[in-house]
């Protein structure tokens, strides 16, 4: 069988559940895999020597372009040494690699200069591709140039880890292209993973989103590319991850108020608060990571929702989502860092789909966006190309994951 | 110099500043005396041998009579013990007494029972009268007889301590008339008194208001009597009740929802909550009990209103008072059980009179009833017949408190 021509990678956006604010003085916070909304990469082979990414919709209408010659190489040490499957050593964050890359990355969008500008955020996204190459590429077992394309349901900067999501998909793709990890077998999707050492290509795939979650982030958590990779529900605390075992999918209607998240403004918030009433906040902080440990019980999103409330970071437009949907018996909380943002509100089973439409467009009415999601699913999975994939099917596709059952996951 | 032959009482409500909740779990409370919101009784000397009692308030247009002859006085052991300055034993309730007034209690309504029945609430307040009569009742010293008539400010049943400013007032002006206690020379209020030891005249008083509560409640906290007693802001922790010396006047708006509480459901609410999720609402409650200990920054207001939501005790009527104060930056709580009752506005020294109108008649729309008050002043006074006081002018003033300015207070 000959090797394949393109891949398409998809990994999910997080949220999370219980623990925001508590996890940043070393609780323990939950959060879960968002299956219906996620990213999706198609690498495409290409035998031009040329790296192209196209990012539509981050607003780059053309492609950016570069030759696989132009990296800089020279700035990684050894390829085999980063992808052992024994090295139980984290990834050192290659600073030089990326100063390097700088001024590469602007020379992708060369031949478009003249119509399209690249902003920052675009610019970082190509950092992270070009990053990743750089550092995976072997020449002995490497395409000799790719078309890639990125899409996603994923609001950018909203919470919902589309960061993660792009760094997994990137991470998977590129690993496979590049000759690091085979195209797994199973069609059975498995969120119980253990992320204990580093022998899996799931485990690969993580420390290298993680690595790219650097690039855009400077000092992530490490939690959303965690979720993305594995899929399930994570816990959190103080830097040390678990997949919780045994985690049921949870059918969630997530709400984006579009009032746009400060999540830095927020975080010292609750700082100022904490550093003035600590006996005050600090019980707080740990009624919160109770949370954590009985995620599964309804009551607990109305007591979580005041807690977070009771720290300052609540806001009127997550009250409004809390009114309509109550009006229906479900029970809503913000999810991320608050004062607006993401609201997540679960959905009871018994639930008719024509109430739900009714919630949904009441929501709409406020300007809101709301989403029916599950989480707690899936995390990367992948097809090859023994499946065919026309690139316009994958860039016009409104719900790409359910259109494939083929996708396969990663152990 | 004569001997009085009335005396004219005032005692004031009281509101649960902090702590509401967390209290019935060890942790402390701070509740306030309303300054603004207080009880008020009259007795008239008389020398017909009678007591007669008006309840106007409680709805009883005719007044109860007993002749004094009819008490049983058999079932008190011995006065001078009860009121022995130098005891430091608490006074033991005496059951037998309260059992033989119940049927005393109907006969004082003997002449208007064709005209007006007699609620277990008026026989309550019947019996507090009686019970403290014939314990205090001391032939030496006694008036022949006395007319005793009662009003209040305070709505009843709303948590704002109407029953124990009514036992206070009762038991001081009793111990007055029964010639246990002198008048007072002080025309200067002091809430800052200590609790300890049981020889002053105030700690006598509140004494015997406590065995009123008892006759009231059943098993009452004594924190609703000392407040009406001493005034100020009174600390609470398992039984343990403390002055908080040095508490600054609050100016306070406070809003009756009408909602009516349901303390008892409310209490159970929570307890359900707490065997549920110990890890979680024991923190919870530690983080209110917070609150007693810094219980003068406004922010903490907003907190704990979340926490008492957290709780399961909040009530959409209290929301509407928070989002009405709140356009004012005005910061409001519930204040006592939660699920309707009270709510709490502090007012900042800047907010104008036109504002408080306008708040007001926005709470009123709703069929809500506020009152200004301040929180904090001070406890139980007297006035006696040095001061001429007209029957009339007292049962129909709006304004009792702050008609004289002769009030004397205890030390």
């Amino acid at each position: 069988m000959s090797s394949p021509t393109h891949y398409l990678i998809s990994a999910p956006g997080k949220v999370i559940l219980f623990g925001e604010h508590a996890v940043v003085y070393g609780k323990t916070a939950i959060a879960g895999s968002l299956d219906g909304l996620r990213t999706y990469i198609l690498f495409e082979k290409s035998d031009d020597g040329l790296l192209e990414l196209n990012l539509p919709k981050l607003g780059l209408h053309l492609p950016l372009i570069w030759p696989i010659s132009a990296l800089p190489y020279s700035k990684v040490a050894a390829v085999s040494k980063a992808t052992d499957n024994n090295s139980s050593q984290e990834l050192a964050f290659n600073e030089e690699l990326l100063k390097e890359l700088k001024p590469i990355v602007l020379d992708g969008n060369a031949k478009n200069k003249d119509i399209q500008e690249i902003n920052e955020l675009q610019q970082v996204a190509a950092s992270v591709f070009l990053y990743l190459y750089t550092s995976l590429e072997d020449k002995q077992n490497s395409w000799c140039g790719m078309k890639v394309h990125v899409t996603s349901d994923l609001p950018v900067g909203a919470g919902l880890g589309s960061s993660a999501s792009y760094s997994v998909c990137l991470a998977t793709g590129l690993l496979l292209a590049l000759g690091h990890i085979p195209v797994p077998n199973s069609n059975e999707g498995n969120t119980d993973t253990s992320f204990s050492g580093y022998s899996s290509p799931m485990n690969l795939i993580n420390r290298w989103a993680f690595q790219a979650e650097k690039v855009i982030h400077g000092i992530p958590s490490g939690i959303d590319n965690a979720v993305a990779t594995y899929g399930g529900a994570v816990s959190f605390t103080k830097g040390e991850m678990e997949n919780v075992i045994g985690f049921q999918l949870l059918r969630f209607l997530l709400t984006n108020t579009k009032i746009s998240r400060d999540t830095r403004a927020q975080v010292a918030k609750v700082r100022v608060l904490y550093d003035k009433y600590p006996h005050i906040v600090d019980p707080i902080l740990e009624a919160i990571e109770g949370m954590s440990l009985s995620f599964n019980e309804i009551e607990l999103i109305d007591i979580n929702h005041y807690l977070l409330n009771s720290l300052g970071v609540g806001h009127s437009s997550i009250d409004r989502v809390r009114e309509i949907t109550a009006q229906h018996s479900l029970h809503s909380k913000l999810t991320g860092a608050g004062g607006g943002g993401c609201v997540l509100t679960l959905l009871r089973d018994d639930i008719t789909s024509d109430e739900i439409t009714k919630i949904k467009s009441a929501l709409a009415s406020l300007g809101f966006e709301s989403f029916e999601t599950q989480v707690g699913g899936n995390g990367v999975s992948v097809i090859d190309s023994s499946v065919t994939i026309s690139k316009q099917e994958f860039l016009s596709s409104e719900n790409i994951q359910q259109k494939f059952s083929v996708w396969k996951h990663f152990t």
